[in-house]
């Protein structure tokens, strides 16, 4: 279940244990109009998670999943729109039971115990991710 | 010794050697009157520090202390108010001399050579952590 | 090359395969006439980098250089002037094809695909990095 609330252009979410997080954070953009923004802080933990390494030379992510719940020590990412829809560009760092962290771009993970999370809507911009090939690239206009 | 400077709702301030990180901080949060907040930004190095993992299955954290001094590559938390008193939930990443990665929950640190920290108040909100067994969840109102 | 937009204090800034990570911030610093910034949030790949744990016992850095291209998770940043030039202190997460992470201040590094960061820009204060030993404390004063 998704608390939020808005101050200006600063929005503070929190996601509860099991919300799907790409859907959770989707639905907040959604709600807020938001076609540019930024995530100023991010925090909790996170399970089921899928995160990947981006191999450049073979032009794609491997990927592994992780089931165990670790702590959500840094996220990072931005909000733009993609062919009209939300598109959220994430990378993580995450806490396991030994304390060593694993990482890399999200591509899905549920919510564990709680997600704290302060975004900035920035409302003169409109971000785009325009696909280079297998890259998807960030572009943005001026609203006004 | 803290040294702070304001600008609006954005306060840095440097904490110096052997500073304890928590009385630091909870210093700051006091003298600003702050009852929300988010640090936007905070690096520089911790020691004798105490970092844990929450094991969710058994509710309890697994903590583990480390005195070596470790690059403090990002510092996600934010500050809210518990019965009254400040309460800011802090999530580390270090790196200590093999340059690997250890991280988590963080219980106590001590500052090493410098901690430069960027924190947002967020003057219309107020975090308060109210108590579900042994979780704090982050619950708000507006002051207004 | 640098593609960049400004809102109010906010400022966006994406590089492109191979710009020299420090040579693009500080034209972007100089381009906006930068005094004092804080990196509000910096992802996408760095390639050819070089981090440092700071062995406070030695006084010294002890530096590796890394080819591979690596995930940026998180990048932590304040940016000041030293004796009139631009002096950004930077530290970084980073996650290798292994997912683990590995980080420290960063000394070198060029972008691989992207990098995305958004600086906020602090009209009222200036930073200035003043040396005392082998460490360059951030000192701040106000302009107005």
């Amino acid at each position: 279940m998704i608390f939020d609330m808005k101050d200006e252009n600063l929005i503070f979410v929190r996601f509860d244990t099991n919300d799907d997080f790409f859907e959770s954070l989707y639905s907040v953009v959604e709600k807020y109009s938001m076609n540019a923004g930024v995530i100023l802080s991010g925090m909790g933990m996170l399970k089921d998670f899928e995160i990947g390494w981006f191999n450049t030379e073979k032009d794609v992510y491997e990927k592994i999943k992780i089931d165990t719940p670790h702590e959500l020590v840094a996220l990072t990412g931005n909000i733009a729109r993609k062919e009209g829809k939300p598109f959220a560009h994430i990378h993580v760092a995450l806490a396991g039971p030994d304390k060593k962290l694993v990482g890399g771009h999200l591509f899905g993970a549920k919510v564990n115990i709680t997600n704290e999370i302060f975004i900035y809507k920035i409302d003169s911009m409109k971000f785009e991710r325009v696909a280079y090939g297998s890259f998807n690239r960030l572009e943005g206009r001026y609203l006004k």
